[in-house]
């Protein structure tokens, strides 16, 4: 039995949510007429209390359509350094959107509003504007760490009143809202623009919708169609995210009490000097005396699959198809390392 | 029954294709893992006798991948007026790549290698630099008319003496090959890249293959990562292409001779003053004493679906879910007219 | 003695316009401060009667700043094919703004209202929208035709009517209005930005303007700096503008008459078929059983220098560099041929 | 008397330099016809011991330029956090090149070895590919701080290993030069590209000079062109640049002697709690109790004039139109606060 705890992403579909794919009446999405696309568009924003949503093949798709419709040339976004955004979606702000970055820096990846206030460029030749704050929850360089809407509320407001947009990551955003039962709606109400990500913990094999105003989705559905993101019959994908939204969301709680038993494992070995604040689905441990390439073979040699996640970091997810068996097993196995 | 002939993109699978998707053994493809997509790559590199391919979302990604490998910033691509990848990509060559386009015209949609010989720019800081030459074929635009080798070849040898690239936009290319006996392989070795269309006649859900050099494959993969179309279980959409290739490449013959047909009984009607040469599944009438928005409305009254596509010009699609009852049915409808 | 007919922009300045670079008050006009730079655009804002105007090393950087200001990535500009910001700019308008191009045709370079209305683009995603039309006036590629105020306004009134902006690259605009004898006030009344250029017929040695709304120069100022263009102490530069506006606008006048003699020269050599009409200070011939290659030789061969404007075309401009004794020579010369 | 410390842009040119200026030989430089600015170009690139040189409007010109050449979409450039390249040009690296940033922190603006060596990229599709290592000497938000060919040597070593561009942005290079003794061919040995300003502690009017190969300067002058720097007759401008290497290296040293001694009076305002190490001709002097407007309100009360260069700094530069007798002037002055 290989255990892989290298990403939320690896999961296959389950019987219940393959038999929904299967049996997904499909049309062409191009034309506008798949229905099964156009039924997890309007619940996803109902969901939210947003206007509109957008489906696209991967969340770097709707991150990176949401920076293009915010930004632009000689306009910046501010974040933190360790944005999915910035660090691990092949320089597409720039790349896409030519737009620039502020990076700030903060405990668990997180910013504050009074850290947003001091980076909003003046109004000056020699700077971009400052057009968007892009915020992620949970943070995954954070080890998985927590906005609450206490956090969002001062960012927002600020934001709002210099007329800058707010888009929030929210790749794993249910894994915070199943811990602090904040609504959808709730974050909705404070954002220009969110991404959710269907194929991380809530496991659907392929997918990410963009939530916001209808204005923004009609341009993000024209910003999708020349990234190539225009998709065809994509039914049997949509139907995928309808079934977790309506079946595999409550279920992150699992991977959650998972990931901080792994933790506690994880931190009895002694080449493991801290473990990140566990608080969803990721565990971050740092290591001493030992590489993280090294520690790694250690734990593929018992057929287990982690990441290397910094100079001395590894990262390990917990997801739909890591069971307490599987946990159990794990614990077992690093015992022999 | 509603005769749906805008495009061959909207068929849904067929049981056969759709078996073979839930079937298919998937897994993570950004990881590189995905069993599925790796056998449709293979497959589909070893058909064209070229090193490497990737799978995309769509055809409009394959096409700007291939544009963004080889052209940039004060380069240029030389493509017909009527090109898709000029005309229906939402201008992707500029707002992706941000190359420059020369514009060539010619009949049915196709250029020769005399007109590209006069149209490569000099040396000079007032030009952009010509890196790139872009075909289509089946030509869309030019009623599914058909480059055969023989005319490719002489345009291949100047782009090499040049040191210019060649891509084919072969989103229909195997309607082409039916026709001409061409193999693929033989087509594989004039062109550096290759885009190919598993949505449309060959009656995919979703997707396309992007065809090339391992260098050239392995950087295109990086440009799908920034456009984010890098998506997780892809086997199941792969699984269908695999499936089209194997079974449904050879029926393509049959929606060409009902293109035939459905040409000659549009031909008869009076405000149809002549139909484009009908090389393959496409059919395009041009109209007189009626607007296209008319003469559509009135097959739409007869539940007939067609596109406008120029001042005069109406376009109709045959695919696989276009039979010969359907054929038979349509010669009746349009008697209705 | 040479003779230099290649472009209006070989001048070197008069002395009057010397004395006045020289004794120029100066400073640093990127702190805003330099006297001449913000004499020279007050000056040429109220010429026009626009609100603002806005100094730059060269008309490229005042075209492409305009088209900056008006497109982006997925917009789309309409312009005659043999535009100069098409054709000379270096493929600025894809690479600087990543704007598309819908490329008209039309006699001596110029296109009208009703192509424009054909041209604009639906709102799709398939195809960029339509966001700036931009006209070129005298035109370079059509013999340095006119362009009436009353061919503008029908094109002026339909892209107010669209949300349309209107570009003028006026880098021989005076060349125009001292034959029509319209304002330039009748002309900043029709256009959302015009770029006049002070370094060819009226004899500048480097400068451009750029006319335009409040909002819009201060914009195209962040342009110009990202663009590299914000420059010190360039009121020397700009006394030679200043002086040229004063003094130099009327004598254009003077070029137009020898270059309409010139032409009539030219139209007696046997090689010559045909003479464009001459509207200003633009004479292209069109050549028969000769190349311009060959053709050039011969003149060069009597001290004459030209330019190759098409597979059969030679230009030659006239301008304050170019008297009566050059042209009376130039006819003897040519006699030689 | 105003004593203008912002900048050492400020300056106006020496009679000597006028004169230079004014008796110039000038050509159209479009052409490639101006002997003035091909002297200039010659000269520089020999001085350096590299190919070739570029003459351009702005330092900001010149460094976007090298940029361009060396980055693009999906590439990165590791630069200090407080890089004119990112801080001051205006979001240039991600507007013009499209270029991702790596921000590095070190003391006094500088970089090490080390350093870039950690921020090298890996291949791989979630990270822009590392190309460009850009250095700025003296280090404007450092205070002017120097950075030594012992310094340069390593990383140069590191790039040249890993195929890596390293470029300089050299605005106050000579500043540098005069004070450790190494020679501008020294520093041409160790870079791909060198961007040198004319018009700072130099005094010429307007201008910068780049160099680089042969190959890239061609290419750099295609990039000129499309970003609007190609000027006409500005062999007025290169003059200035002719004469200031020629009489106007030497004497920076007296600017240093001047700052050295400013930093001296500042830092015993009781207000000033520290003055950056003065090791060339910029003096940052940190504030307490006081912020940066009011205490610049207090110096503009007494006809002094400085810039805000932080959250408590403020910066002032010591330049050619900036005696012993200024000196002298402001200390009295500032004994007024």
């Amino acid at each position: 039995m290989i255990i892989d705890l290298r990403s939320d992403t690896v999961t296959r579909p389950t019987p219940g949510m393959k038999e929904a794919m299967f049996s997904a009446p499909v049309g062409d999405d191009v034309f506008g007429e798949d229905p099964t696309v156009n039924a997890l568009e309007e619940k996803a924003a109902q969901l939210f209390g947003m206007e509109a949503a957008l489906f696209c093949p991967s969340g770097t798709m709707t991150n990176q359509i949401a920076i293009r419709l915010h930004t632009g040339p000689q306009r910046e976004v501010i974040c933190h350094q360790y944005s999915h955004i910035y660090l691990y979606e092949g320089g597409g702000i720039m790349a896409n959107s030519l737009a620039s970055v502020k990076l700030l820096t903060g405990d668990l990846g997180k910013i504050t509003a009074s850290q947003v206030a001091e980076s909003i460029n003046p109004d000056d030749v020699h700077a971009p504007e400052t057009t968007l704050v892009s915020l992620e929850n949970t943070m995954n360089k954070g080890g998985g760490s927590i906005y609450t809407l206490d956090e969002i509320k001062p960012i927002h407001a600020l934001c709002k009143e210099k007329g800058i947009k707010l888009h929030l990551d929210g790749a794993r955003l249910f894994n915070a809202l199943v811990e602090t039962g904040e609504s959808p709606a709730d974050w909705g109400a404070h954002f220009d623009t969110i991404s959710i990500c269907l194929s991380k913990g809530l496991g659907c094999p392929i997918g990410s919708v963009l939530l916001g105003s209808k204005a923004d989705i009609k341009r993000a559905r024209k910003v999708r169609k020349v990234f190539g993101g225009g998709m065809r019959q994509a039914g049997f994908l949509a139907a995928a995210g309808i079934y977790a939204l309506d079946n595999q969301v409550e279920r992150l709680k699992e991977d959650h009490a998972r990931a901080r038993a792994l933790g506690e494992m994880l931190n009895k070995l002694p080449v493991v000097s801290e473990i990140f604040p566990v608080a969803t689905n990721i565990v971050i441990a740092r290591l001493e005396g030992i590489t993280p390439e090294e520690f790694m073979k250690k734990l593929a040699g018992q057929n287990i699959k982690s990441v290397k996640f910094g100079k001395d970091l590894v990262r390990f997810v917990t997801h739909l198809d890591f069971g307490d068996e599987h946990l159990e097993e794990f614990g077992k196995r690093i015992g022999e390392i």
